[in-house]
């Protein structure tokens, strides 16, 4: 028997694109001699379809293409996700599902038994867990099907869930399991996903292939990376990252196994893979072309700028250099010398005209109060005024270019430097930006073709500053990068509270400031752009916290 | 027996306020005389703590107000919601647990079984269901403890869940049922609460006691309207909306019930006292006292202004009257008679001038490019910039203005009239927004006590407009607002799709082009203020759809 694996960059909603594709693949495994063949979970509509589901219009629609891709399995098994309606009044009213198609028939139907609902993921808020489990019998084989979460059980120490659902098919002694995933990419879940497929090959003694999607749907990237695993606990096949891709295997050499094929994992290489992918795809599943950005001659806005022009090529992105009168001539430099070696289009706009027309206009109600805050975020706000026009005149998305580190404790202006329709760096903390920056240096030809080294060095060494009033520096505000970006990623991924982070030696006073700055920053990050999640705990809908609670803050 | 009710104004996270509010109910209860006092559901961190819930520390300190409770029951017994730990490794990590405190001890914990996981909730997220169920004897009576859903797949046709918990009591015969829940208003939501427990007493046959959380946590606002119900059906008390209150009733009474006591319910009153809590909450819980906003001589503005003046006392709010070379007199006007005539300070803005020191610094990059949406929004963020800085410089929190058919549209520009803190009105539709503009001229004395319409007959019949280009109208970019709510009505609140709103005679064209503006303003939503809710699907954590979805759009 020959089984191909579909790793798909499906869209949500987008049911005549990704029905389209899917009958692609479909055709690939034919050519390649494929019995079978697997695609990731909810694949005809996308995932997550969120409150989409609630629509009966929509899963009409999910069904349509049930029917369209039943129609062309007379010859080759088509194994697809798509929401069923629960026929039962008692329970949620659908389950989350996997087809098994073949001649021209619906051979069976497996139905997700564990539904994850933390972090991103909230599908007990649509779905009725499966009680009913049952291999499907397919050219003298036996196939368990199970869809993501329902292998992830298996092999954890504190396990979410009361059952292992193909613990339930046991008794009928499948020869195979097909695994239907759409497992979001952080950078280090491809080592957890090979670690759970082999504990479930070893507690069941039976390959597995797993499915996953590849692309972004806004926020959420899905790296592929689907797995072939042999009996023997070797990862027969890993698929490519951030790729689409159709593979047959032939079943006997899996079983047969002895064979190791896996994908490099180098952190920040998986990052800028992952960060393009979401660059792409938030354009292009939008319908947009072009991005705009502000250089500032900082670190995160080259990132930011070098990431966009690889992504969507140089000529798509337009920068707006926007010193203020607190700026350096050296900043505009750096940004000027990335733009030319980029081929970036760049206009420079001094803000100065418009801070001090705002200035005017407010004399009357500020008097003689003094320069603060208040001034920094008109100038940041005037930024964001000129980025959005130029947005909204020449049809551009502006992409906002703040760090994990900054938008964990606030720093920086709501409306302001907070703008933009994506948050290219917003999960990726201060630190790592350095090195994101080390890496472009090191892989990214200049519009010569040269490895000459695109971000300016200047902008990688100098002491950050957002220059907004005389001799400003991150560090007049901030503890050092260093210090707060382990503090950050033990208290906002790891979850450790101030106990715990003063346990593991961090100053207590340090601790209550800086625990204190991202608490009452919840307003801030409410109101941020969509921030593409390439870590176990991003902003947005994977960390759900009360703007008006009184905790630590 | 006497049983007392606590419908509090709890604080997420706050532990010291929550108990100490707790503790004086307390005392109040033992002045008058009660046996037991019935707190709400997670009443000692409130509701909802979101992930908060994941830090063990959070737990800690839920535990140590149990304890403190605890100490405090000898005499008086103690029901009173609080997390718990899940003590096996399988499952969630925690229950969502009521204690029933007596003579210093726990004498019980009953845990939740229905956790709900959809609109605003997200209880799965966090919580493992209760398995086990049983009564709890005190002074003779046997007592069914019961949270919030665990009452609300009775008397449903399509209930959510498989169970309905009290049904695993009714073996040991209980004499009467508590119940903790924090249940957030809708406008509607009173009279469902008052069906949803006479579908428990009559199945039941036992009296019912239902504590509700009264006060707003940031966009969910708790009604409180906690009920007694006699096992005749009959509401014996309903407890008033929107207020702090304890009251003692003598289980005698209500088990021969006979009498009737509810609140009125008046959709339009509700609406106006559940902004005026929102509002009042948002700003105390957070610590701050004063608000701004933008005065257009629009009715939406003005029917904000009045609400935020009602809530916070006049001298408290402040406006900016910010007119465009498109204004028209009238409008500058109409919302200066407003402001002298609930006595609110206010400064006139025109923002003419910075409105063309960024037409003349885009001009390079603009060229001869025509006026567009780029020239309205940059006016409406110019707005924004000016009430931002007023509310940096002077700790003013700004108060957004948009009504839920513009947010619903996309009619708005984002960091634009987008800007605030809170978005008052972002939950009434515009024709719903007139109905509480007369509402406030029927019911809010000026600054001289007179009901002398303090919202301008003007803003009230004039056509809405924006004023951001020579005569413009709402009705040249949308539809009649009478068709256009009621269509977003049926696809917003009751997830009618395309079919289903053609069938009920809505025209096809209207409806593709409205559910399109729906959809692909997703993006401005994602980055919108919290919004107060008033109605069943409300913007914000109730309604999760994806930005890069093409569907309907």
């Amino acid at each position: 028997m020959k089984i191909a694996i579909a790793q798909l960059n499906y869209h949500i909603g987008n049911f005549e694109g990704n029905l389209k594709a899917m009958q692609e693949a479909v055709e690939t495994a034919r050519h390649q001699g494929a019995d079978l063949i697997l695609f990731g979970e909810l694949s005809v509509c996308g995932y997550p379809p969120r409150d989409f589901l609630e629509f009966d219009d929509f899963i009409r629609k999910c069904q349509a293409s049930i029917d369209a891709l039943r129609a062309m399995s007379h010859d080759i098994a088509i194994v697809a996700g798509a929401p069923t309606r629960n026929p039962v009044p008692e329970g949620k009213d659908l389950f989350n599902s996997a087809y098994f198609l073949y001649g021209g028939e619906v051979l069976g139907i497996q139905h997700k038994a564990l539904l994850p609902t933390y972090d991103i993921f909230d599908e007990y808020r649509y779905f009725e867990p499966a009680t009913v489990f049952h291999t499907i019998p397919f050219k003298g084989k036996k196939i368990a099907l199970s869809i993501c979460e329902d292998i992830w059980n298996v092999g954890n120490e504190n396990p979410l869930y009361t059952i292992c659902p193909l613990d339930e098919m046991m008794d009928e002694k499948p020869d195979l399991i097909l695994n239907l995933s759409a497992s979001p990419f952080d950078y280090e879940h491809a080592a957890a996903r090979i670690s759970v497929v082999r504990a479930n090959v070893e507690r069941y003694g039976a390959p597995l292939f797993y499915a996953n999607h590849v692309g972004a749907q806004t926020d959420i990237i899905f790296d592929g990376g689907s797995i072939v695993m042999s009996p023997d606990g070797q990862v027969f096949d890993e698929m490519p990252y951030f790729e689409n891709c159709v593979r047959t295997y032939d079943l006997d050499l899996v079983l047969r196994g002895g064979v190791t094929q896996e994908q490099p994992k180098e952190k920040i290489k998986l990052i800028h893979d992952a960060l393009l992918v979401g660059i792409r795809d938030y354009f292009h599943k939008l319908g947009f072309q072009r991005a705009i950005l502000g250089l500032s001659g900082g670190i995160d806005s080259a990132v930011t700028a070098v990431l966009a022009a690889k992504a969507l090529g140089a000529e798509n992105v337009r920068v707006l250099l926007l010193p203020s009168q607190y700026s350096t001539s050296h900043s505009v430099d750096d940004a000027r010398d990335l733009a030319e070696s980029m081929g970036i289009q760049y206009d420079i706009v001094a803000i100065k005209p418009m801070f001090e027309a705002f200035e005017t206009a407010l004399a009357p109600m500020f008097k003689d109060l003094q320069f603060n805050v208040t001034e920094e975020n008109i100038q940041a706000r005037v930024r964001g005024i000129l980025l959005m026009a130029m947005s909204n005149k020449f049809g551009n998305i502006l992409l906002n270019t703040t760090n994990k580190s900054e938008m964990s404790v606030g720093y920086g202006t709501l409306y302001g430097d907070l703008c933009g329709g994506l948050a290219v760096l917003a999960d990726v903390y201060k630190t790592e930006v350095y090195q994101l920056a080390n890496y472009l240096n090191e892989t990214t030809p200049d519009k010569n073709g040269q490895l000459s080294g695109v971000i300016p060095q200047n902008s990688i060494v100098k002491p950050p500053s957002a220059e907004l009033r005389p001799g400003q520096k991150d560090s007049d505000s901030l503890p050092p990068y260093d210090i707060l970006d382990e503090l950050l990623l033990q208290y906002v991924e790891r979850r450790q509270g101030p106990r715990e982070l003063i346990a593991r030696g961090f100053d207590e006073a340090l601790v209550n400031r800086v625990l204190r700055m991202v608490n009452v920053n919840e307003f801030k990050r409410e109101q941020a752009p969509p921030v593409l999640r390439v870590s176990s705990k991003g902003f947005g809908m994977g960390r759900r916290l009360p703007i008006v609670g009184k905790y630590l803050s």
